[in-house]
């Protein structure tokens, strides 16, 4: 499926969005604007963008910080990508060259900084308070969710609950902040200044909702990576841009072999370890690992397990929005969207 | 000298400012607080800490967002140091074990944004206004010195105007925003909250003070890095705890080769040139590069820049301040403190 579809009710915003990000790179530096130009020419499909634009679309509060917000988003995302790939040495990302691969790790690390910088300074000058308060804490998660990785290196005994806690906080919570961002923009510009107290007029909805926004974008994004781990074993590299195995080699352990190693028999549990401890494998041991997982139920679980996360990210959506009501036509069709983004995070083919 | 001179009239703030370094290592993550008690243990003296506390001690304003400011300012410049050490492939900094050292580079731009994120939301919680909107700022400056940086690397037509422009940002903003974020802490928590405006009792010093207080941390922050950079050719590996020649073999071009290569004659800049190009350079290249730069007036230039810097910042840090009037004995203390701060930053002998 694509995503064109679920982007038309924003389709405008994201003109501004990339117009914001552009913005970023109108710098006096070359070097900047040089390695900036790489990055918006290879950015993805703005996945955390839409999800932000569109919840404030099915609350009728998209306005201008909503835009701004989504910007902010996008460039916190692309920061810890860019450290991503410096980190695990990635020369491609989605079949395109990587900042660390065009130019060195050291750009790389600028670039990702730059940005995060660039991205505080927007939410500062632009007084969006309930965004800055979101994202200090999601970048904190954030760097926690990759200390995390870090720790469960190369290690077996990860459990899910460990692996889902990891997950969460490297993926979903930016995901939550787009999602808790968007539903909190309103028309006093989504910030805690005195104008919108002193006129009781605050448009955020209420504590228990605005848990249940940040909720639906988490479990989206939990959904979301678990599908990109399965396809680290079952992608096609042509589709997926990214040499299978890539995440098994820098000793990342996903569901797909917790779970098969939870379910193995012993003689099983045996070779599959040895098989994923090895420090590199041939393509017929590759297969023989895929083969063993796809045995013990492991991409089976993983894919359920993903489709458990939308389905209650489904519910928590529909929990934030409350009953119906009257809509506008434009929120009905953001609503419509954002159930396509939940079935495209676990549906999509890369 | 001793910089603990320096530090007296604020030694018990400095405590406490340890203390929320401590506390940002106190997470659920085992290997985020290992490494973490590696970057407490071997932090350095605190120089932007103390410059802010005895700025707002100066005038009368030590409170607790104050420290609180101080503590973030640290983290803001360990990230950021912690984030250098691995663009260098540094494995020791002052004669101690880098985090990319130690672990990999990986954890070192882990670190760095955990860091980085952990300030964020310490200013957001505690409502750290004034601290916000100028780190935002200066945060985004560091990161385009370091790209300048980058783009200089290993040209030998650079500046002396780029140089400064490029350590001005690089160095010179962070200890600015110590100065300017000390100078502006108040009763009010240093923030742009209601409650000050309305009573109209804002302790913030008028901009035109602020920025004398900014330029005197900038100014300074120059003297240092010149300061630093004639150590990379002069210093005692013993006493610096770093390589000489370091920065010229990451392709550093700073100020005593800069100025030697504009004031030599034509045989001796092509000496100059063959010398410093070089990938690698013997013992005696590298004593005849140093003769060379010695015999062009290149150290004697950069001192001279630096103590004019330093003259600088001591004549804006008056401006700032401006007629004594009747100052408290803590205040006047704190004074004579910025004063030997100044000194230090340009007799220190590492």
């Amino acid at each position: 499926m694509s995503f064109a579809a679920v982007q038309r009710p924003v389709r405008h915003e994201l003109v501004q969005v990339q117009g914001l990000l552009r913005d970023a790179f109108r710098t006096s530096i070359p070097i900047l604007n040089r390695v900036g130009g790489h990055v918006l020419a290879t950015r993805g499909k703005k996945f955390r963008p839409t999800l932000l634009l569109l919840t404030a679309r099915v609350r009728d509060r998209l306005d201008e910080s909503a835009v701004l917000s989504a910007a902010v988003v996008e460039m916190v995302h692309a920061a810890a990508l860019i450290h991503d790939d410096s980190v695990d040495r990635s020369a491609l990302r989605r079949g395109l060259p990587t900042v660390n691969g065009l130019w060195t790790d050291e750009m790389a690390i600028i670039m990702g900084d730059y940005l995060f910088g660039h991205a505080m300074g927007l939410m500062v000058r632009n007084h969006l308070d309930h965004p800055l308060e979101v994202l200090s804490r999601v970048v904190t998660e954030m760097s926690c969710g990759e200390a995390l990785e870090f720790q469960y290196a190369y290690d077996l005994e990860v459990t899910e609950e460990q692996y889902t806690e990891m997950v969460r906080s490297k993926t979903g919570t930016l995901i939550g902040a787009a999602t808790e961002i968007g539903a909190g923009c309103a028309a006093d510009g989504g910030s805690r200044r005195p104008v919108a107290k002193a006129t009781g007029r605050s448009r955020r909805p209420a504590r228990g909702a605005r848990m249940k926004f940040r909720e639906f974008g988490e479990r989206l994004g939990v959904a979301f990576q678990i599908v990109d781990d399965v396809f680290d074993y079952l992608g096609d590299p042509e589709v997926t841009g990214k040499p299978m195995g890539s995440d098994l080699a820098e000793g990342k352990v996903t569901l797909p072999l917790i779970a098969a190693l939870r379910e193995a028999s012993e003689p099983d549990r045996r070779r599959l370890k040895r098989l994923a401890l090895r420090r590199s494998r041939t393509v017929p041991q590759w297969d023989q690992l895929r083969a063993l997982i796809e045995k013990c139920g492991g991409f089976a679980y993983a894919r359920e397990c993903a489709e458990g996360f939308a389905a209650d990210s489904r519910r928590l959506l529909d929990e934030a929005l409350g009953p119906a009501r009257s809509r506008s036509a434009a929120a009905v069709a953001a609503r419509r969207a954002l159930d396509q983004a939940v079935d495209y995070a676990v549906r999509r083919d890369h």
